[in-house]
């Protein structure tokens, strides 16, 4: 059973050989669930296509980026695959006009949901990954994406996190941070540090490191994106 | 600079273009720090190199296993990836003979660190990618897991978590599991359900949904997969 998927395909700019792909992306479980006869659902298609978009976007980002270190990377596409936008880029593409959901989660609202459209996106890039390939997969994420990347990554002076932290925390709170070895584990050769950083306001993080520096490290870089959360990107 | 790195390249039957890709990925960041002139170490080869490992093996098990579900597709993954086997397939192929590493790192036996060597595999992955696009990767990725792939997936007799949950529960300690609904968030049409199960050796696993069926189905999985920890995969 192959329905007409042609407006779908025009808006998304990708002409499915194997139109079956697109169906079962589009087919949430409790549809499927509904059904007399076995029916695939979008879950594995799903699967797959998380990991597609997440190497198409640091492929794009290693490339886009040359001067960001794996942290700053790391970030960037956390933000640009996150529930929220790809779910706004589903509503964008009009996805959620073409799912095919059960009686219940129609009800409750589900095809306006965000998770539940981001489920569909990360499944219609696998089947166009399973339809073309990796080549198509990507030009079809760049398509999509066009509009999403930011133009600049948010500099760090270096990689050197205790210090920013330092001045951060000086400048915010006229205090230090504060850092306690809570314990090691590990055999001698592979030992690993544990640490707990404490920030003047009473948050709290902890890290664990192949040395005291390392350990230390992640720790104040943890509180450094907790203490610019909200400053963005660019 | 580029050294001699023949051997290694036949060892793991790819011959690079561009060499330097190869240099980068064996660059560990305490060798790196100790030149007098910037050097580029291996973290955002890594960081290239895990998503390529990711997408490669994803595709592998999507089409290897064609029942297995996304559930039993994530843990196999995550077997094969994790740092243990990545080290070890570094071991295999020699390449913690071919480490650039500082003095302190070398001092604390950092060639034989699994974590070290697992991040050095990521970069040449990315490496090889960089050097020769996705098809090339993933052709080197087969042949270093080649006989790494599981021959079956372990066979759930359905998704249902909870029935089977009840049975291992009621076999191991003649008791059943307890849920409870901790609380509800999120708006009326996006409402997520958050559950606790307790099994009855006092081990406790949180979850979320949005159904509360779906979020206890989720706490049964986790902790279906703490008493069958130590089964296998197959």
């Amino acid at each position: 059973m192959v329905e007409d998927f042609s407006r779908l395909q025009q808006g998304i700019h990708y002409r499915f050989s194997q139109v079956k792909h697109l169906a079962t992306a589009l087919t949430h479980s409790s549809w499927a669930n509904e059904q007399p006869e076995p029916v695939e659902d979008n879950e594995r298609l799903e699967f797959l296509g998380d990991a597609v978009l997440e190497l198409c976007v640091t492929e794009e980002l290693f490339k886009r980026f040359k001067g960001a270190h794996e942290g700053q990377l790391t970030k960037i596409r956390s933000k640009l695959v996150k529930e929220k936008s790809l779910a706004t880029i589903a509503r964008e593409l009009d996805i959620n006009d073409f799912l095919k959901l059960g009686r219940g989660e129609e009800a409750q609202g589900g095809r306006n949901r965000s998770s539940l459209l981001a489920d569909a996106m990360e499944a219609v890039i696998g089947a166009v990954f399973l339809d073309g390939g990796y080549a198509e997969a990507q030009k079809f994420i760049m398509r999509i994406f066009a509009n999403k990347w930011p133009a600049t990554f948010k500099i760090e002076s270096s990689k050197d996190f205790k210090s920013k932290l330092q001045e951060v925390t000086q400048a915010r709170f006229k205090e230090r941070p504060t850092y306690v070895l809570t314990g090691t584990k590990g055999p001698e050769h592979e030992k690993i540090f544990m640490v707990n950083l404490n920030l003047p306001d009473g948050k709290s993080f902890d890290s664990e490191g192949s040395s005291l520096k390392k350990a230390e490290q992640t720790a104040a870089a943890k509180a450094l994106d907790y203490l610019t959360e909200d400053e963005g990107l660019s």
